[in-house]
């Protein structure tokens, strides 16, 4: 057999191989377009390029669905070619960042297990066109992602159309790493038989008629790699502290060693604690989260973790050199799952997961925001914060203390932007110290954090706040003239105080 | 058989019975107290007025849990004592508000479906005495409920011991009303086996071995009825808004005449919401909810809801009346569950609910305040709020479009609290009218709310704050300065313009 014939084994469909052109031009003006992607993995690649370089001569906009975020620059691309007017439901691009704050493009930042959920009930506009990387079409048709499943499945079964990119740089080994399982729908649904890190409960490729599949494309082009710093003094302390605080929970017998399944964030913090769990005693923990990053695979080459479920796998340039050529080793140990199920609440609840995500700040009170920086400008966006910190077991937030040299305290008096509310925070973590939260009223949080988190450079005027705040009294005790003055003040004067 | 003897079924209990005070003597100071009631309905009602007795000669501070707020003016009458250093997860009463405002005590104020989840893995302090109102005592010494379930079956296998009031005045046919089901503990757990509001799947009776019953109590003090207010035009208004836009999405074909199973919370607006449905075309409506209201009863009446599953009934006087002498016929109808079960993330998400709950204010983004006056002062509580609205089908919160004589007005530049982030409300509803934000980005919201949700009077500076945040730029344009100004006039003047 030839590549394209072990790539596309459905025999028929090999005659709807085109350039990304000819399939580009299956998407038109005010088309909703729902492509595959997460985290920088598995996002098709050419068809969106196409589209950037068409809308130059030829105008179009496009609602944009992904899982994630895009690898390879693509939402900079189409956004600096202004083919999207609306965006759905996470980026992280910095062109794109910038278009939406100013308003240009729309953005729908959501839950990431939700944005299936509201297609399939048409409570949003319906995908016109699937684009979706595939390592290979099953004879039957089915599609089988790459690194990512994201919202794959569901733009796939529910688009009119569908262009199948295969990518013959993806290894073919990946077949057999999906477990493709779409809930029953509405109003008879039946519960989602996951029960363990490990469940299979699927399929392994998208089951697709064939007929629906409008278009092939071949591409050859890698995932771009993750952008993870090493683990710094910050970073190490944090882990650290989560480890000291994982110790003390096992000797209380409320944890044993192998701790629960762990959900973690995508960038460097939170792989910095988890690569902080190699020097643990811990073992024989298991994942259930929604990016496998670079710390994943260090704890399985560590033999501290043995299993892994998650809906990408996003790795460090290094790590892809080192994973890929063994994947078959790793393929026993490893699940990707839609989104949908990888962060469905149903699921988090179930297992008890710690959930270990990233604040941009919170406040003495525990409340986080994880996506407005200083209340207006968007980040990057909720993600699947949201679906985790919820239904946690444990929900644990981490930062660093300080930003910019000093001139931002992470700890503030109130957050300019609520993403995680007081209930749905166990946990809080700094490379000044970890604050238990669990069964305390706003006045003993305050107390926790002020004594654990917060830089030493900003705990006096934080102890003045909440004393001044206690003093007019409350459950919750606040100056609201005040509350938002720190981050008026850094907009100001570059600082805080 | 006596009276006694068709209530407290196991022979061998009977010389269990004792005083009140008797009972609340196995009370000791620093205890953490587990009490049935949901929302004035089931609560334990002579032990907590004898241990308030008690502790005017014989002081003593306990952690008071319950299923939420309690009637009888027990929370009044127990914060008064100075009994209460803690008290989780929800309460209504006003002299406990001012308790917990002042500082004196901690009111830990949580998702209610977590509770007994933080408690069985041992993350808050372990029930000492659980205090159970009861209609009778089976054979093997299982615990029939009364008028809510609450958490009164985690609350008697959790603890040390337990104390059963049999209240006479409580009608035997109560029993057989409850399905008992407790999730299999993590990591073990298996899916919850409630597929439809009908779902039985569990036993009639709390399990509880008969040795764990220390004392048992005879009782005859009714529940307290409920304080709702009849409908006013206004809430007819809100009633109005939500049956049109109903009558829209079947014409979109998103729903069907049945509508999906409703949820709404407690409280005169919601029970009004509910109200107004008996005059709309929708039939074979169901509810899966945790509190049962006279609304539920006359949509039964009116022949348009076919059945009612709840973790409690609490009615108004009147109601109470007419629903107990004929609690055999509405009894095929009805099911009182665990309030774990009635508000679980994963069977809320699996039976797609309409979720219609209160706000005490939004602000031009969609994020709701549910709990906390001007930010500081605690209302009631956060209730189930947020365990329905985050996994709802749709997620209507509901509110006039002002208080306080037009002092205040409900919609704000922004929440001084927020309980349910922009993430988590599809729909707002004013008497002004009604936001369908489904879908929408938040200057798209901004537009939509101010459109239609918005009193008159309060719309030009609303307007005004919109067009100057815009101009400022960003995601979520604000005014930081400005944001909360609004609420520091009212706290200063009165008035918030």
């Amino acid at each position: 057999m030839t590549q394209l014939e072990t790539r596309i084994r459905n025999a028929a469909l090999r005659d709807r191989v085109v350039s990304a052109d000819a399939a580009a031009r299956l998407i038109h003006d005010g088309m909703v377009v729902g492509m595959s992607g997460f985290t920088r993995a598995g996002e098709a690649k050419a068809v969106p390029m196409a589209l950037a370089e068409r809308a130059k001569t030829d105008p179009l906009k496009i609602t944009l669905m992904t899982g994630a975020s895009l690898g390879n620059d693509l939402d900079k691309t189409l956004a600096e070619a202004h083919v999207l007017s609306r965006r759905i439901p996470f980026m992280s691009d910095p062109a794109l960042r910038r278009a939406i704050n100013a308003g240009e493009v729309m953005y729908v930042d959501q839950h990431l297990s939700e944005t299936v959920e509201m297609l399939r009930t048409r409570q949003i506009p319906g995908v016109d066109v699937a684009v979706i990387e595939a390592v290979a079409i099953t004879e039957t048709g089915g599609i089988v992602p790459t690194t990512s499943v994201g919202n794959s499945a569901s733009f796939a079964l529910l688009a009119d159309k569908v262009i199948v990119e295969i990518n013959l740089n993806q290894p073919a080994e990946l077949e057999g790493l999906h477990d493709i399982f779409i809930p029953t729908y509405r109003p008879n649904r039946m519960p989602i038989p996951v029960v363990s890190p490990e469940s299979r409960v699927g399929l392994p490729f998208i089951p697709v008629p064939p007929e629906k599949i409008a278009a092939i494309v071949i591409t050859e082009k890698l995932d771009s790699s993750s952008t993870i710093l090493d683990p710094d003094d910050e970073t190490r302390a944090i882990a650290g502290h989560l480890t000291d605080f994982f110790l003390n929970e096992v000797r209380q017998g409320r944890l044993d060693n192998s701790l629960a399944p762990l959900q973690a964030g995508i960038g460097t913090i939170a792989n910095a604690v988890l690569h902080g769990l190699i020097d643990s005693p811990f073992h024989d923990l298991k994942m259930y989260s929604e990016v496998l990053q670079d710390s994943t695979f260090d704890l399985m080459a560590a033999g501290k973790m043995s299993f892994a479920s998650g809906s990408s796998i996003t790795l460090s340039a290094a790590k892809y050199a080192e994973v890929l050529p063994r994947l078959a080793e790793f393929k026993p140990k490893l699940i990707l799952r839609p989104q949908e199920i990888s962060n469905h609440p149903e699921v988090v609840r179930r297992l008890g997961l710690i959930c270990i995500n990233t604040a941009l700040e919170f406040d003495i009170y525990g409340n986080v925001n994880s996506t407005h920086v200083m209340g207006t400008q968007m980040m990057n966006g909720i993600g699947g914060s949201g679906d985790f910190a919820r239904n946690a077991y444990l929900s644990v937030f981490v930062t660093k203390s300080i930003a910019k040299g000093g001139a931002i305290s992470s700890v503030v008096p109130m957050v300019s932007h609520v993403d995680h509310t007081e209930h749905d925070v166990d946990i809080l973590v700094t490379e000044q110290g970890l604050a238990d939260l669990r069964g305390l009223a706003p006045r003993e949080r305050a107390k926790v954090i002020l004594a654990n988190c917060v830089h030493p450079d900003w705990c006096p005027a934080l102890a003045d706040y909440l004393a001044r705040a206690e003093a007019r009294g409350g459950h919750t005790p606040h100056l609201l003239e005040e509350a938002l003055s720190w981050h008026v003040r850094l907009r100001d004067t570059g600082k805080m105080a």
